[in-house]
């Protein structure tokens, strides 16, 4: 494989933890050019101290001094303001700009990478449900892969490969249905955040865990699916799959299904987009078909979790209403 | 996609009948130029009659006659004798052999029709089972695409497309188990021909579903996974699957598994290997998820079922000891 050099931008969250893993892994492979963080300044110095980025960018600019001062003694250029989280993506060392943001805040910074042609691995879902449309011109426009990190639409990425004659039929995400899955309306009425944050199979950012449980996750999923795959939603469904193995499936217009399986964990579906189209050998825990006795499928409810309808509702609207 | 015209061999098995309902079914791409059969001269004649064949070969010489009278009043070439079974797959208006012959008889037409440079569509497993080197270094120096029919090996060749950078590290081969999955050798001291034909899932020839009964065929298929995808056997893995919805899987050196899931129905295998690398439009009963409550994984049982290590020895003593 050719050398990447990774820009990461959002290094001190969930997604961005566990890249640096990924990378460290694949050191001779991938390098990390920048780094960047929001508030986190004490992680940020700790991961630029440990993977020597080019660059750095704190968003927060009363932490600018903090963080220039404890990497004095480096080579590492440190910047802050979230203007230089926008000029940075553009830096032309950059290989790949991995946008592991969280919400709205993602979208300017995918915008700006695409219009200087770097390719992005996707982890920030919010840049295709607010302006996927927008988002898809522009990468077109610039010739401009957009790689899925997300779990599941990197597990139809990987099904998708190679089936370039393939009219696709049907769209399956599938969902743990979160921890409140199989509980009436009534039964939710006093549940606590952190009964909410309490995953019963991934280990994620808070948000995107609290979304989870209310699927607005899926919701939100379903948008983004529609737009990184070019597919109406009436062929997107969700399906609740408890165990959180099938990380999606596409159905084929002759009647073939293809999935991807694998353990829940993050840095599989991180990989792949930062190596894509090849697939390096990880040393991380490995998914056992034995142990797996059962695999099921239900139907999500919607009349208890009623954000995943609102997400087909605001994509049949269409325009803004997503955002 | 460009009209293909196919050559069946067998075209009054199991095989060769579904092949024709899918070559009904896409008439506009698909057409038969040759049609074969062993003994069954009435199928013959009324399948020709029906997909008007450029030609039709009974390999008992003794039917000759009585196929000839029938299609007297057509064009179709009428030929008798083994021979000619392998002089017609050598014909240049055929564009793929669709090998449906079942056991050993099946290797000597194959390796015609590689020697002619025909694509070969391959339901014969016997042909790699017993020759699987010779088979491929034939097809390498001839430059012919060998496509697998088998529906665990179409499996397979769907998860490997678009894989050309990622090396393989397991193939999991997926049997129901047969009729007998989970009895004793002692409850088994009894049983009749009849029991070991009432496949649960599959309506297949009786070689196959009797082989299926006792493990063999998945045996079998071991040695032609083996050959057909260049993989060791201490790489192939057999897994009881009593559902037959994941027809195998392939796991990648990175941790991430693709599996081919679908209908137990020998025709989308078929139709895949026919319109390769396309996929067309069925009307064939659908897979539905949600019907598909409880998928299950258990080791073979290898006392029990004695025929599945057979395989693996013969493999590991090598030479033409599978032969």
């Amino acid at each position: 494989m050719t050398q990447k050099r990774v820009a990461i931008i959002g290094s001190t969250g969930s997604i961005g933890k566990q890249a640096l893993e990924v990378i460290e892994h694949h050191n001779n492979y991938l390098s990390v050019e920048v780094l960047t963080a929001n508030k986190n300044a004490d992680l940020l110095i700790e991961q630029a101290l440990k993977f020597d980025p080019n660059a750095v960018v704190i968003a927060d600019k009363s932490l600018y001094l903090k963080v220039k001062e404890a990497l004095s003694s480096t080579d590492i250029k440190v910047f802050a303001g979230q203007e230089a989280l926008e000029d940075i993506v553009q830096m032309e060392t950059i290989d790949i700009v991995l946008n592991a943001l969280v919400g709205f805040a993602g979208l300017r910074p995918t915008l700006k990478a695409i219009e200087a042609g770097r390719t992005i691995a996707l982890s920030n879902k919010e840049t295709m449900v607010v302006a996927g449309e927008l988002v898809n011109n522009l990468a077109l426009k610039n010739k401009v892969p957009i790689l899925p990190v997300d779990s599941e639409h990197s597990a139809i990425f990987q099904c998708l490969a190679g089936e370039v004659y393939s009219p696709v039929e049907k769209i399956i995400l599938t969902a743990s249905g979160g921890p409140f899955r199989g509980k009436t309306k009534d039964e939710l009425k006093n549940i606590t955040p952190e009964q909410a944050l309490n995953h019963p199979n991934w280990s994620m950012g808070k948000k995107v865990t609290i979304d989870s449980a209310t699927l607005m996750n899926k919701g939100l999923e379903v948008i983004e699916a529609r737009w990184l795959f070019g597919i109406e939603a009436n062929r997107i469904e969700a399906v609740i799959h408890p165990q959180s193995i099938i990380h999606s499936l596409v159905e084929f217009q002759d009647g073939s299904l293809k999935a991807q399986i694998g353990l829940a964990d993050m840095r599989l579906p991180i990989q792949y987009a930062l190596t894509y189209p090849e697939r390096l050998k990880t040393s991380f825990p490995k998914f056992d078909i034995f142990s797996c006795s059962n695999l099921s499928f239900e139907k999500p409810d919607t009349d208890t979790f009623t954000c995943l309808n609102l997400a087909y509702k605001a994509l049949e609207i269409g325009g803004n209403m997503p955002t």
